[in-house]
């Protein structure tokens, strides 16, 4: 039998609605790693497993697979507990800049890896490489040392890691196979689990600018990650949190760095941003110290007010050299206005984010090229109260015309009317 | 948006059960053959169609866009109606040898293309290749001189017929996707449209042998085809045949041939190939002559009699260059014998058919080479009395020890019990 027939076998299984075996689902994934499974016969395995499901026994089996297919690392040599954070992404989140030095700051371990930004959600390594000789491409014998120096280093995927999801996750891109819940939490927690880390804290985010876009989907993906989690002897934790606006003030790629380092440097104006990273980075430290959250939160914010995360990114920054006095400033700007008095009803956040892409802010596709300065500044958010020709955005970038191409899309994004809506509640649930 | 966006957004609407335009089937069809849609893609979409299913008028769409992939044959310069015949195959499946030069004898134009086998069921073009020097690679131009002439050709499919469902054929056979109403009527009727019919006779086959395996499953199947059919404007009938157990006496290539010359040289034998091959070829000159199928069954019956049949078939082999005199003998042969005393109470055909791969009498793919003596001889069928020791086949071929390899797994293929079973029914149903 070659391996060829045997993986339309396993097609045919997962087709038919059956369930696959550890021994299957390995076969097939290192074929596919190999070159012995064809392009097309693993998007057809990947529109079946989107159309029949996988039980969390295959779920786990997919995750080994793919987190096997490359370098685990292994961080037990250096003392005390490794953590890490992993939000599902969404427009503005910019808490790994914070918590990263935060948490390290602290005293805890933060082996960080990091993608890019893709359609309309950011990527912490676009983030970081606007700032001037930012280096996130360091091989996992260079992060190994930051993390021995600093207790933390900020990195993107390299190719030891987890090849097999780098192949598939590009391929789901093309194939309308991405939100699948089993694809998404074998794709998250096999780049998790390969980081070497003793605990995780997820960000699961639901809204119209999540992937998710019910609270309960999200707590379906939350608990199913847990599971996987737990499955490998970890300590995990996930906060169900709010995408239905941009989180904080800022979206882009330097203006999401400047938003973090004053929050860093206690400047007012932040709050959702420097409440969403103070607890979790709390939930993190409260996992690696073994102690309650609520004291984990007392020293996150000592910690944040001192100065000492500031410290920590500054040292991060110069280990990994990016220029940080010099982050690059917008050349244009161009303020999108209410053609209406009211309230800021809801915000589709999604068609924020693409036109974040249009300003090229983010990309369409992975080998589309970003301005690092341009970005969105949320000028009005939902509850607050506008007046016709008040601002509603602020658009940054290289390129005017490139911001006026985007500000009739921009202004559908806001639904305005006269009642006053309720805020939405930030964290709305907490699960281990 | 480029087309590589677009395949995406179709695949996704079909993932998610929804309902594709004409313009979209078209635009992904075109795109596939001209190499902007990927073989990924293109599987993706695939198995969405095989898991969420077409209406009849996507089928329509799909089968049109596939169809005018390629170049559509037009007779209409050469007088009278143009007919074929489609079995959706299995073992032993002969007829076309016999039909196509007798519904041409009956003064009806038979333009058939046909293909080669694969997996557990043979194919009409490696049956005429057993014949030394058959050519069945002709043009569409030497084809159409060829029905001029003699009212009847026997080809291969050409480049220029359907090349989308050529290509989407091959992906499908490795990504698990065959099985699917839709996709199998778009294949079929696509191919048969394109030869310029004006009517069209489905032999339609249900059975532990054919791709069908209830009887209702090819009801359904005939009546999607003859509605695709019916959409053009062409005639359809559809028999709806028994593939519980091997049609006549042998399988495979040379032996098969034999079996077709035997029955127009009037000799006994073969009941159910003379059976159906009549019943076939009234089906195709009622509708080309507009007569009664009962007259039409005369007419037939007559002029395989008097052979007329046999005559016109030697004038096919004469003109495409077949040397019918040299016909292969196999060199070797092996009786399989029964171990017990009974009834043979069902064959699973599939596997018989699949021990004909093990013998070289067909291809497992597409690349495999055929031995064009090797088959088998059916020496005992459904309803037959038999005792230890008597024969239950006779295997043919070029090497003794491939025969041997076969010997079990065939002798599992019968079924032997004490109580004398109900003999199938032969043709169960006419569908129009």
């Amino acid at each position: 039998m070659t391996v060829g027939f045997l993986a339309v076998e396993i097609i045919k299984r997962k087709r038919d609605g059956g369930g696959l075996s550890e021994q299957e689902i390995q076969d097939f994934i290192k074929g596919y790693v190999n070159g012995t499974v064809a392009d097309y016969q693993m998007s057809a395995l990947l529109m079946a497993i989107f159309l029949r499901g996988m039980d969390t026994k295959e779920t786990l089996s997919l995750t080994k697979s793919m987190l096997h297919s490359g370098e685990i690392m292994d961080f037990s040599a250096i003392p005390g507990f490794k953590v890490d954070k992993h939000s599902t992404g969404g427009v503005g989140d910019k808490t790994s800049l914070i918590i990263a030095p935060l948490v390290a700051a602290c005293g805890v371990a933060v082996p960080m890896i990091s993608g890019r930004g893709l359609g309309h959600t950011g990527g912490t390594l676009d983030k970081l490489e606007s700032i001037p000789g930012f280096n996130t491409q360091i091989d996992l014998k260079a992060f190994r040392l930051l993390i021995e120096k600093l207790g933390v280093g900020l990195i993107g995927q390299t190719q030891e890691i987890c090849p097999a999801d780098k192949k598939i996750y590009a391929l789901r891109d093309v194939t309308g196979t991405v939100e699948s819940l089993p694809l998404i939490c074998a794709s998250i927690m096999s780049k998790k689990l390969a980081e070497g880390i003793d605990g995780l804290v997820l960000d699961v985010k639901w809204g119209s600018g999540a992937f998710m876009k019910t609270q309960a989907q999200a707590e379906e993906l939350a608990r199913s990650l847990i599971d996987i989690g737990k499955g490998y002897g970890k300590k995990v934790v996930a906060l169900i949190t709010d995408m239905n606006q941009p989180l904080g003030r800022f979206a882009g790629n330097s203006l999401e760095i400047q938003e973090c380092l004053d929050i860093m440097e206690n400047k007012p104006g932040f709050p959702d941003t420097r409440e969403l990273s103070l607890r979790l980075s709390a939930e993190m430290i409260a996992l690696g110290k073994n102690i309650s959250v609520a004291q984990a939160h007392q020293l996150a914010e000592e910690n944040l007010v001192n100065g000492l995360a500031l410290k920590k990114f500054r040292e991060i920054c110069k280990a990994q050299s990016g220029d940080l006095a010099h982050l690059p400033k917008p050349k244009c700007q161009l303020v999108v206005k209410s053609a209406s008095d009211g309230f800021v009803q809801s915000l589709d956040t999604e068609k924020i984010g693409i036109s974040g892409i249009m300003i090229r802010a983010g990309r369409a596709k992975t080998s589309d090229t970003i301005d690092p300065t341009a970005g969105i500044e949320f000028r009005a958010k939902i509850g607050d109260s506008v007046r016709a020709g008040q601002p509603l955005f602020t658009l940054y970038g290289e390129s005017l015309s490139l911001l006026q191409s985007a500000q009739e899309q921009l202004r559908t994004c806001v639904h305005i009317s006269l009642q006053k809506p309720a805020t939405p509640t930030l964290i709305v649930k907490r699960l281990e």
